[in-house]
């Protein structure tokens, strides 16, 4: 007999005819044979109301305070699920977090993971109930209840089928799978079949908002192969495992972009050093994202330095910029939105030299000019302008073969 | 320093402008030197959007399920309170039942509270903090989410009072206090002061639904007096405790209004030790509240035997009238709604004889027909017609002289 784990998000979740095909999935899954664990989300649009509520009672809530809200929405799904099993004649018990065993350290609202106790989950698996764990959520050892971060119900199902030692963890959304590009951008892309997790993870914090990095990241750190898939197809999703010989035979696996991204350029910085430091600690500090970071190179005692970032962090940075400019004595601050980035990545690279070459060739040809290049070990990533981008990712997605 | 335990109800916290408003009367009861124990209800409506939800996946939720499902209303309702203290300059702790040490039985839905560890709330409460206890939840000794009853909130505070040893608990809520008469039917009726426990008891279980009769019967057991008011004004409520002596001196201290009620009279029951216990015990194993019970004096070896109940538990009876009928070869089944019960309640009744007389006689004057009546040591009920129940009342509230 195998343990599954399987993880269904907001939009399986989205009302209660969908739960009812989720539990009868979940139920189907038990009937061939398995014993099952289900992960549920929040309802769709639930978290944001909640966090909507928050905002209007309280400018800055407290976190502790959020985590006690924000973990309602998995609890409700959870319960609902579990009704829905039993009414389809199935046995099935829903719990929090906190009954789960999943024990998290004290960062509300992005906690991590110390330990999981499965005992509670395995006696009643062991009994042949189906167990619905409301994802996103843990508890502290002193019983306070934590939350996982955004899309954290990924890591809760990574983490328990790691403790519960599961055959099978799938994770089930709204796509088939991890594409070879955003079929909204790229008709021609095709679904993956293998990929390896780092692949996964560039894949995942370059733009393919499928699944959450750091539930990728804790797969990839205790070795927890998963299936990306969708949750009302039967069709088989995206595998996703550790790296082996033969997946270095594909160069390139995928293009993942990132649209709504904005640049800030602060000119004449002062070129001594740590003052580039000061610049991203202070970032940092205001717990803002930022991305790719260039620096020129130096020419009379100073130097230009630009990153990128979404549209939206951008919004936050408020004045902050401006004070640091002042601060250490630098030029000026320039931003710019309407920018995207696009990646290629594939385990492949590191062993195939030519992939950079390709790619620039390819944008040249096209007339697409380059604003900014990071590199991985297993991705090129270029900023360029966001007009360009669904010819740029058409012409690379051609020419990296990925369309056969 | 006193410690003072406050409860509001679901229309307190109806939306994120009403749970500031409470927020800002928690931090004020704290600022005038107590420390303060806030107990909340769920957003009015959302207990129902839930229910609603449940039925939607399952015709007959599991009640465990139902549980998991129902705590998370009151959960929300914590935190935002919270939330809305810290944003004020208060500091605010939520807690769950789980958390605020109320532990309850295994009886999922309607559970009693078997005990309670205050300790983490009085550490709390010592550090300064103002503490919300999500309300009309607890947990059982296993870990298992449970709740209290339609109305459990109440319960939840009065019990805390009794835990803590609170000089104060005060349940607020949408009026003003408890009233001699419901004011939509009568406006003379008058805000009562004063009332004992059992005198309560019997206006909140005839109708006059301010408060949980659970939660008022613990509050006797254990004597916890406590003062029923207004959630968004500062006039005294009503205040309720032991009976006094001088309490007797009122006769009638106020009148109770049941409307949508249904009376069934099951015709010719053999007259047989037995047989009526036989119709009520089916009744009582179908979940069915009844109300008055009255048997005819038996004649040619056959009696009939009438009880009311709302018309909602009517609709749910089915045929388990027919079937019970039929199982005992009693006559017919005769079912009639639309009657109302009146019912005048006092302490002071013991000791005065006269009362039923008196009420007798008011309702004939008014021309008003009795259909049955029943009464308690404290308590004298009729059961009249529903389109009389406004000049009934009227007359009765005059005929006692509560309008004074």
């Amino acid at each position: 007999m195998s343990l599954i784990v399987q993880k269904y998000g907001g939009t399986s979740m989205g009302d209660p005819q969908r739960i009812k095909v989720v539990a009868e999935r979940l139920l189907q899954t038990q009937r061939q044979g398995n014993s099952v664990v289900g992960v549920v989300s929040a309802m769709s649009g639930v978290t944001d109301s909640l966090l909507r509520l928050a905002k209007e009672v309280s400018s800055k809530p407290l976190e502790r305070e959020l985590d006690m809200l924000l973990a309602t929405g998995e609890q409700t799904t959870s319960a609902l699920t579990a009704m829905a099993i039993e009414a389809l004649g199935g046995r099935a018990i829903s719990m929090t977090g906190a009954q789960a065993g999943i024990v998290t350290n004290t960062f509300y609202t992005k906690a991590k993971i110390n330990r999981i106790f499965p005992q509670q989950i395995l006696s009643f698996l062991h009994e042949g109930f189906i167990v619905i764990v409301a994802g996103f959520q843990g508890e502290t050892s002193e019983g306070e209840i934590t939350t996982l971060g955004r899309g954290g119900s990924d890591l809760t199902a990574i983490a328990l089928a790691s403790a519960l030692q599961a055959h099978e963890c799938q994770i089930f959304t709204d796509v088939d799978g991890v594409f070879t590009c955003d079929p909204r951008l790229v008709p021609q892309a095709k679904k993956i079949d293998l990929l390896a997790y780092e692949e996964m993870l560039e894949m995942a914090s370059s733009g393919s908002k499928v699944m959450q990095s750091r539930a990728v990241e804790f797969a990839k750190k205790f070795n927890v192969p998963f299936e990306v898939g969708h949750s009302f197809k039967t069709i088989p999703g995206t595998r996703v495992q550790e790296e082996s010989p033969g997946m270095e035979q594909v160069v390139v696996r995928g293009i993942s972009v990132e649209r709504n991204q904005a640049k800030v350029t602060i000119t004449n910085v002062p070129d001594h050093p740590g003052y580039a430091a000061s610049i991203f600690s202070a970032i940092a500090e205001a717990h803002l994202i930022i991305d790719v970071i260039v620096q020129d190179v130096s020419a009379y005692g100073t130097t230009n330095i630009s990153f990128t970032l979404s549209n939206e962090e951008l919004d936050k940075m408020g004045d902050l910029l401006e004070q640091i400019v002042q601060s250490i004595g630098a030029g000026e601050v320039r931003k710019e939105s309407g920018i995207a980035k696009l990646s290629v990545v594939g385990i492949g690279m590191r062993t195939h030299s030519g992939v950079a070459a390709k790619l620039f060739e390819c944008l040249a040809q096209g007339g697409i000019n380059i604003q900014m290049i990071s590199t991985s070990e297993i991705k090129i990533a270029v900023i360029i302008d966001e007009k360009n981008i669904q010819q740029a990712a058409e012409l690379t997605h051609q020419a990296f073969g990925l369309d056969q």
